[in-house]
This record gives structure tokens, sequence and C-alpha cells, in this order.
């Protein structure tokens, strides 16, 4: 193989990582930074489990970024803003017996970027009247106070 | 002021910058990039839309990434894999008057990487027999083949 062939397969070797790795991304092995950032949101959604169960709404409040454009998304409404998602908890839980005991399964953890996680999970309250239970897609943003909810989707069976 | 003091001041400035610009991400405009990528994701979701409406449920499907991760998630269950979504389809709208006419309203797009973008918009279906609709979470990539949806969340009232 002459110069300029050794040249050219080399070029071209070159391009096939860029593409393979281009399409390979969200594939890729998890990083140390990314294993800490998950477990960083794991903590978040384990605190917001605990605070319920102690039937602290705020405190499971506080796993939700404290903006104007937070948003919780439910059946075919939108709520925005965590003082209004907050409202709208209130609203519905606004006993002990309704807020049951809440536990988070089956999570799972997809790093988006350097500052935004998405986590999927199962969510089942136990109460003594039913157990209503369901998905949530959760977007996560590092923020200046650590990672919070800016968006939630909630579906129930 | 001295130049010491001067420089402490610049200093200080400096990291408020930092700060304030860290914690406003999110809610700065949009660059001209993002923009672009906007536009590309409206025009995937308005190709999904004309796919199913002219009951082809296949190029609906070409929205959704090829692959074994892409989820879609629905009420408390969780269908993976682009092959199994397309299945979930086919088994669910297996009439036209069971695809009846689809529009999407109410989009909104949040940018969150160079790589990924969430779309959050309201469906609805028309038909003979009902008009089902709810809202959905979409979670795009930007792959070799263009930004295609890796994970959906759907809900309906």
């Amino acid at each position: 193989m002459g110069r300029k062939r050794l040249f050219t397969f080399a070029s071209l070797l070159a391009l096939a990582a860029v593409v393979l790795g281009y399409q390979g991304r969200g594939r890729a092995p998890r990083s140390a930074k990314e294993d800490k950032n998950v477990a960083a949101v794991r903590a978040v959604i384990e605190a917001q489990a605990a605070a319920w169960n102690r039937g602290d709404v705020e405190g499971y409040m506080d796993g939700y970024a404290r903006e104007d454009a937070t948003t919780f998304v439910s059946g075919d409404a939108v709520t925005r803003g965590w003082q209004t998602v907050l409202e709208r908890y209130k609203a519905r839980y606004d006993t002990r017996a309704r807020m049951g005991t809440l536990s988070f399964s089956e999570l799972e953890f997809k790093p988006l970027s350097e500052f935004y996680m998405m986590a999927l999970g199962r969510w089942r309250l136990t109460r003594d009247a039913d157990t209503p239970h369901g998905r949530f897609t959760l977007i996560f943003r590092r923020t200046g106070v650590g990672w919070r909810i800016v968006h939630d989707h909630t579906s129930s069976e």
C-alpha cells in the first residue's frame, strides 16, 4: 500500500469512527461523572418518597425546581409553575389517608447532557380504599441548589 | 478605586455573571442553532401526523429511533424497542376507522443539549365513535438520520 493510499485508508477509518461514535451516542457506557449525577438524581427521588410518606407535601415538592417554567402533565392537563403544582397536590391529597404510602420502583436514568437527565419509573400509592399506580417520566435539570425536576409527565392505569 | 480593588471588583462581577448564567440556564433566549433544531423536530412531528392521516403507520413510526432502547410509556405500561412499539400501534389501530384523524396542537419545544430536545404537546383523534385526546412528552435525539423520538410518554384524559 503506497503512502497516499495509506493516508486515504486512515482517513476513511477516522471518518467511520466518527460516524459510528456519533450514531452510538446514548448507548455509550456511563462515565464516573454520569454515575455521580445518577446517584444525585436518585437521592432526590428517594427524598421525595420519604417526605410524602411522613405527610410532608412541601418536602416532596422540594424535588421540583421552584420556577414558573416547571411543568406537571397528567391525563390531558398541564399544570405550570412550582406553586401551582404544589396547590394541585395539596388539593388532591388533602388528608393523610388520601396521601397513603407512596413507593417508586423500576427506576431508570438516562443522562441527556451535563445539565439534564431523564428518569423513568413506576409509582404506586397504597391506601385503605385503593392502590392507584402508573409510570412517570421526569426531566431533571442541574440547578444552583442541585438536581431538580423541571418536567413531570405522570400517567396512571 | 485602586488597581487591586478594581481587580477584586471585576473578579466578583465575573463570578456573579457565571453564577447567574448558570442558574438562568434553560431560560436563555434560543440560539439560531437551537431554532434550526426546533424546526427540524417540528417537521418530524408534522410528518408523523401526515403519515397517520394517510393510514401509514410505518410512516408514522419513522419519527421514532429504530433502536431497541426506544421506549413508549402509556398508563402503567412501558413498550420497549422500535419494532414492539410498531406492533402495539398496528394492533390498536388495525383499521382506518380506528386510526381516525390525528391532530397535534400546543406544541412546545425545550432544547436540552446539542443532541437532545424535549417536545410537549396535545393530541386528539377524531373518529366516528369517539374523540380520545391527551398530552405527550417526547424526548428526541439527533441521530445519524435526523432527529428521532427515543422516549414517548403519552397520556389520555
